[in-house]
């Protein structure tokens, strides 16, 4: 499977991750904003998520739940600060196991000229040991998985 | 009049500025979170704001146009992420003026023990060159003002 391009540098507050999918950008934006489609590629497949909320506007609230097998449930939210389709969202994500911890998101969409969507999210956060934490919890791997079924949903549409 | 507290670590996209006001937590919360305070304090005084959104709860949008007697308008907008009363807000910031440049805003509310109160705003930004500019911009004589102004109306209530 592809890995996902990751910029970490040391001290900073940002995790910069990109990685190019085979279609094209309306199409990679509409999956990715479509609730119905999340519950097929946001997280590990390990959980089942649900989507609680996702208003796809500015000020619109959005939250999904993991559950695993064992019981075991994990909750994030954020609110989106602004949707320009089909190239760029911006918006907020806490991690409600780690209340108070707020980062910022802004996801670009790239149009490639064959037909291919390079896909950047930069995230800042409210301190360089949020970040550094964030990482070490194994953030990379669960994006990487998430995009491997993002990549193989679009592969059938 | 005094001054804020600015912490600007080099290369960081970080800016930390604290303030202490003569005024009990709850008050200082409930005048900086209140549309109709915000004209009386919000910006420079050279300016009339006005508040054209302000909803205060999660997902709710704000926003504020300053106006010059030039005719010149500046207005700014963003979300919020999280209102915790007395002591927390998460916030987006953008200046209408440079569209797409957006910053999240952490205001944190501390009690001092003789009735005072400690404000500060952590605003982390999509790139420390971003950061930069903000501060280039003047950002922090414009904070002070407001600060004075919020100061000096905190003492009549």
């Amino acid at each position: 499977m592809t890995q996902a391009d990751l910029i970490v540098e040391p001290g900073s507050h940002e995790i910069i991750m990109s990685r190019i999918f085979n279609a094209p950008r309306e199409l990679v934006f509409k999956v990715m904003t479509d609730p119905q489609h999340i519950p097929q590629w946001w997280g590990p497949k390990i959980y089942t998520t649900v989507v609680d909320k996702m208003e796809v506007k500015a000020g619109g609230l959005w939250r999904y739940i993991q559950k695993g097998k064992d019981g075991n449930e994990f909750a994030f939210h954020g609110v989106y600060h602004s949707i320009e389709a089909p190239e760029r969202v911006v918006d907020t994500f806490e991690f409600e196991g780690m209340p108070g911890h707020v980062l910022m998101e802004t996801m670009t969409l790239e149009a490639l000229p064959d037909g291919k969507t390079k896909v950047t999210v930069s995230s800042v956060f409210q301190s360089v040991a949020d970040r550094d934490g964030m990482l070490q919890s194994g953030m990379a791997d669960g994006s990487n998985e998430s995009y491997d079924r993002l990549d193989e949903i679009l592969a059938t549409l």
